[in-house]
């Protein structure tokens, strides 16, 4: 017990570490923490919140997740749809730049610290596969194109804000001529640059000598080369001074850890935005985590996952940011630039944290419109139109969830979208779940062998139904199977024998064996049997402990075959009985 | 579409109807009418309304019911854990007696009518599937168990009032000293009489002579014969002014029809307590109507009661009445009595009206005591405990979700136990659901069937794994196929061959599909091949659409048989040409 207690505080990779993975490891950490730190202004930004917070909630957090998550390589840091989420959640709390906003971030990151924490120690990590994936895919997806439209106004140096669509779109419109050129100027250059070394810069780059994985690594860090230039853009002409908006001064130093408090009110009111973000975070976390598990053959456990990005979020919480979760763009360049184990991610906390004390005065110059720039390339990147052609294609049902989270996103905002996405994926597999695939079959004359008699050319009898079974039966599709027997037993009269052929029943749960219970119960009152055939043994040894087995009006029978022959034979011998 | 709306307004019971019909249906209206007069006037005291609030929710509900439900011989009206309910919802919104407390009471069958029908319309019927019997078995067992508590304080004449267990026992033991001697003498004089003719009644009537179907009939009518004595009793000595507590006056009159208005705060306070009390009603009243239904090969259409019960409850809502739903003792009686179409329900209400016409003056001196009695033998009928004994023998995770939800309602009263319940209930089935049984199979020798290595004696080859999915495949559970994937990846490193047997795969959504193909991506990194066997026709010509079965790595076969066979020669083969 000890023993596995010490095994999940100290992470495996530690005992093994040597100094290859150490140097594997710093060279990831440095080019993680270069395009981390212009990523933290921008969700810094994204999330209203000052730029120095999001340096913070990627220090302390990286440290918490290494040592408890289970991914060797997954980096934990604010991320473009919690920023937004968290953006939203706090709308309704207190304006931006206010102390409230501050403590409501904390407050947020704290809730769903606290929840994650629970829920993974509770082994509630399968509660996450609830969540479609395309459910997931359609909020991201739109979620996305707000963020983008979101950061429209930096660029344009304008104030257009708005939580959905036809607010950003209507805001956009009215203000666009307030724009300021030299914002729009720095904006579309940086946009363009970092379109341009997106769509050709590894060609290029390999090209001019590199290997393809130097060039994909050196085509990562162009919003650093963004950012020095347009720094140096504005600082040489004075932009500021002609209505440039600039990130200005941040504060040096490193997160002052403190507990965090909070009232009771404000928990009340951020319970619920605490909870989507947890829910957001962790599927989209999970999800990265598993895919470059894969690639490594590691595996994800998903509620040790759970228990470290709870961790990261209260030591986010503590060091006074946001709400923090596993990101996918710093995750891959972090695999790409070689990372090993977990130390890659403490590395790099400690270059953030470095940074925060040394570099932040470097920053002062920043035009707020590159930082959007950064935003809208690398959120653009996450929306996948295609899968809405695909889903079409492949199941309308799907493809309804889909676009109806899409358009609750964009219509109402991201809150919306994200429990409308959950209540559609519940209503879903609800609904899928609620009725078990049930077959009427007959046998292939000349075998042994049963088979619907939608699809086959099969023999039947009809005084004989043969129901095959192909689920579990539990209660919430129990009375499902009562009803088609009641439907079938109405069209087809001369019915006076219903086989259930269990070949496929992993389970029968209380409630289903009190929906056989009450249909035996008829069948006897009506002159009928039900008959059971193929019944796996778990399932016949809990049957046996209850009286339903005593009781069964008809037959038990190990095959179904041997059920229909020899119901065939009764009937055939009590024909011949009535002749005379 | 005319036709079909129009069958749909007027019951198909109206077509047929003749004059025996009519003499049936009389006579069983008569004695329901007889019946629910004192069960009106008791479930009123229950809720905390005035009696005649109960009378006019017997009358026009159960006209609507008859006009748009399924159910020929369904009952509608308040019962006990809706009117239990009912006074748990409104205490937090006004004092009993008080004009507030009705209107609560009238917005509660409002919003509940509104939800009933709209979830009938949309056809949402089979929602309520998702409610595990074995739960709904134990939220009503200890809702009668506080329900006879609560009215402990009538039969003793004290004020001992309480939600919970706790404090309704605390409250009737520090009060019990103050109890009034007539009030208990009435009371238990009734609980004494009622117990015994339902214990003894029907035995006694029938050796006097009587057929078992009258004396089942007659024994019903106890509550009236106990009703009428008391009254008698409490007007000769005058015990009103003894301080036996009694209804008083009952204004005599019809119910005043009028759209009923509120106050949207008010509807955000009772949204919660309205869908609950829908839904417990729900699902007790098509219980009832499933159970009476099967008795007289009549289809209970879920839809379409909720419909009915929607409408039953809007009409309540305007003649000023409570929610109200379909009752298992009213039911039964109107059963027993030989209704043979909703037509007695029509002249039950008719008779009600005429009863709040003309009857209620002599209700007076009717003592509050006597109708706790009714209430408490009516509900003890209600508390199964065998299910407890039943459950643990079968099924430990049944049992423990019953025993909580028993404990949530005793231990903190209806609304949450209901609550606890369905979320009890949802988990539940969430965590069945999130794990398909998965069963790796290996070739039963001599024979072409494959069976599970884990029952069988079966051969198996390092090189291959073969996996039977035994359900189908969602979104709720492919990610935990693809773990068990791994892990049999993990522990077996000879397996280059993985072979799904999909004979039970049903259905494989998008979201599956998306894990299929990530599988078929990584084991081709990997050298892996995925191979699929005994795939359904529908599932195929569906996979077939997707570029995903062009990409296989492996093969698509037929049979697991030639699967198998195949696969072994060619690692035969190759085997072979690597040897020299």
């Amino acid at each position: 017990m000890a023993k596995h207690a010490a095994s999940f505080l100290v992470a495996g990779w530690v005992k093994h570490y040597n100094k290859q993975s150490f140097l594997s490891d710093l060279i990831a950490a440095v080019i993680v923490a270069i395009m981390l730190i212009p990523q933290s202004l921008a969700y810094a930004m994204l999330a209203g919140l000052p730029p120095e917070v999001c340096l913070y909630a990627s220090t302390a957090p990286l440290i918490a997740y290494a040592l408890l998550g289970t991914s060797s390589t997954l980096s934990v840091g604010p991320v473009a749809i919690t920023s937004l989420m968290t953006s939203a959640a706090l709308a309704e709390v207190a304006q931006q730049g206010t102390a409230g906003y501050l403590t409501g971030a904390i407050t947020l990151a704290t809730l769903s610290g606290i929840m994650l924490l629970g829920f993974g120690l509770l082994r509630l990590g399968f509660l996450a596969n609830f969540l479609s994936h395309t459910v997931v895919s359609a909020f991201i997806t739109a979620s996305a194109l707000i963020i983008a439209l979101s950061q429209v106004r930096h660029v344009l140096g304008i104030e257009a804000e708005g939580d959905n669509l036809f607010e950003l779109v209507h805001a956009i419109g009215i203000q666009s001529s307030d724009a300021n050129l030299y914002t729009v100027l720095i904006g579309l250059a940086t946009l363009t640059f970092l379109f341009a070394v997106r769509t050709w810069g590894v060609g290029v780059l390999q090209k001019a000598g590199l290997s393809a994985r130097t060039a994909e690594l050196a085509a990562k860090s162009a919003p650093v080369i963004g950012v020095i230039a347009s720094i140096l853009v504005t600082f040489r002409f004075e932009l500021a001074d002609r209505g440039v908006a600039i990130v200005g001064e941040i504060p040096t130093g490193l997160p002052m850890f403190a507990v965090p408090t909070f009232s009771l009110e404000l928990v009340e009111i951020l319970l619920i935005p605490a909870a989507l973000i947890s829910i957001i975070g962790y599927v989209e976390s999970i999800s990265v985590g598993r895919t470059l598990g894969a690639r490594r053959q590691e595996r994800v456990d998903s509620n040790r996952e759970l228990v470290g990005l709870g961790a990261a979020n209260l030591s986010s919480a503590f060091s006074g940011a946001l709400p923090v979760t596993g990101g996918f763009s710093r995750s891959v360049v972090n695999f790409d630039a070689g990372a090993v184990t977990q130390g890659a991610s403490i590395y790099t906390a400690i270059l953030i944290a470095l940074a925060s004390l040394f570099l932040t005065p470097a920053l002062y110059f920043l035009p707020k419109a590159t930082l959007a720039a950064t935003i809208i390339v690398a959120v653009l990147s996450l929306v996948d139109l295609s899968i809405i052609r695909k889903t079409w294609r492949y199941s309308r049902s799907d493809n309804l969830a889909l676009l109806m989270t899409i358009c609750a996103t964009l219509g109402f905002g991201v809150e919306t979208g994200v429990s409308f996405g959950v209540v559609t994926s519940l209503a879903l597999h609800l609904y899928r779940t609620s009725r078990p695939h049930i077959a009427e079959v007959g046998l292939v004359e000349g075998t042994e062998h049963f088979r619907n008699v939608r699809r086959y050319e099969v023999k039947t009898v009809p005084e004989i139904l043969t129901l095959r079974v192909d689920e579990s039966l539990f209660f919430a599709n129990a009375s499902f199977l009562e009803d088609e027997i009641f439907m079938k037993l109405t069209s087809q009269p001369a019915i006076r024998h219903v086989i259930l052929m269990c070949s496929a029943v992993n389970e029968v749960d209380f409630s289903a064996l009190e929906v056989l219970e009450e249909l035996n119960r008829r069948f006897e009152e009506q002159g009928l049997a039900l008959h059971l055939s193929e019944v796996k043994g778990p399932v016949l040894d809990r049957l046996h402990r209850m009286a339903f087995m005593d009781r069964l009006s008809g037959g038990l029978y190990f095959t179904q075959h041997q059920a229909f022959t020899d119901i065939c034979a009764r009937l055939h011998s009590s024909a011949l009985s009535e002749k005379p």
